[in-house]
């Protein structure tokens, strides 16, 4: 999603200030405390590449007990996703505008229960392939923050980046589960739809979903 | 692959009695002592579907230290398989006409260290998908036979079978590794082309190949 640069956001995102650390935020003395921040303990829940929120806006208001952080390196996408955050007050919700490639500078060793990752920039080129959220490079990241019972959630339309996820989870020994390549098949009712899955399946396109647990050691 | 019913073969196929148990011949004795039947202790590797035994003969003239069995419910196409392996004088391979389906009789628990699956049928109506052999009732037959640390190897050109493979597989708890959408793009040196790979790749099919580990208990 390249939205063009939107000088007014960088003030505007300025009033969300309770539901989003904005670029240059202090966001810091968060890692490792996440529990202080949203004054309870609560399984943690992590989205990467939120977009602008209509996934994790109401994932966060139908379970109000998961405490949920949404990471997103745009500013000006996120800025939409702070301002649904904000009007429907959802407390449990807090987002950062983050790079994941720093995501072991935001949380600590087993700090997180889940994380989402939704219709991921595809980067087709076997040259940009470290730049997959799906990496061995991001993978071993996740491995990092993850408990060991925690679990990676990931859905996409693009089958290219499906099938390098699978292939590489498989190579770094996740175990996998609930894998369907056809997710709008099933009759799953608490399926929440992104921005892009909305748009893509309107198409015609079907969409994989994975569920990968990091719980093998690499080998 | 049905070949018109021969009934020479019939007769044909009692020439490579050394190699083959035909149709109706006694395979009970060999259950739970194939280490006998083979006249050694030795991995043993089974192949399912072994149509004509490109892939098997090559195999077992490769890893002598090997023992093989290849099973193949066809009579008439298991014939050319048995014809290979005697002209090869192949003493670790031994053929059975033999239905999958019944493979617990033929194994005793933890018997086998290695099945392979090539290019199996792809019953691609869903109404047939009992039929599949990486179907949840043949995966916990193969659970069955295998040794905790043993590996079910499997090739396809066909990627609706494939994508349900590792479906299904996932949703059974089995541990996948060494997945590829396209084996022929790796520079595997060690790959054996079977039948219907040659004819499929020649034509511009991938090929999906998958390794998976029975390791972990069912969910
Ligand atoms: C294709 S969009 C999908 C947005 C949303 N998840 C959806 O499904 O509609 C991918 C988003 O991930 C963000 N993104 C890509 N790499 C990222 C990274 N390393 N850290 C944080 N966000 C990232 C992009 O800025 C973009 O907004
Ligand atoms: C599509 S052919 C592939 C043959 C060979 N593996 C190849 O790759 O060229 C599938 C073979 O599996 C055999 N087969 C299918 N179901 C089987 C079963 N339940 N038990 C034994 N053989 C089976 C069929 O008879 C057929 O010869």
């Amino acid at each position: 999603m390249r939205l063009r640069r939107k000088p007014w956001i960088d003030t505007a995102i300025l009033d969300y200030a309770d539901f989003v650390t904005p670029l240059g935020g202090d966001w810091a003395a968060l890692t490792g405390h996440w529990a202080e921040a949203f004054g309870r303990e609560a399984p943690l829940h992590v989205e990467i590449g939120v977009g602008k929120g209509d996934f994790l806006t109401e994932l966060a208001a139908r379970h109000p007990d998961v405490n949920y952080v949404g990471l997103e390196m745009q500013q000006g996408v996120l800025y939409f996703a702070a301002r649904k955050a904000a009007e429907r007050g959802l407390e449990n919700l807090r987002l950062v505008v983050f790079d994941a490639a720093r995501l072991t500078e935001l949380f600590a060793p087993c700090e997180v229960d889940r994380i989402y990752l939704n219709f991921s920039d595809p980067w087709p080129k076997a040259r940009h392939a470290k730049r997959r959220l799906t990496s061995p490079l991001f993978l071993a990241r996740y491995r990092t923050v993850l408990k060991a019972d925690g679990e990676l959630c990931f859905k996409t339309d693009n089958m290219g980046l499906f099938d390098y996820s699978i292939e590489t989870m498989a190579a770094e020994a996740w175990q996998l589960s609930n894998v369907t390549h056809d997710l709008h098949a099933l009759a799953e009712a608490d399926n929440i739809m992104t921005e892009y899955e909305r748009k893509f399946s309107a198409r015609g396109a079907k969409i994989g979903r994975l569920v990968a647990r990091p719980s093998v050691e690499p080998v």
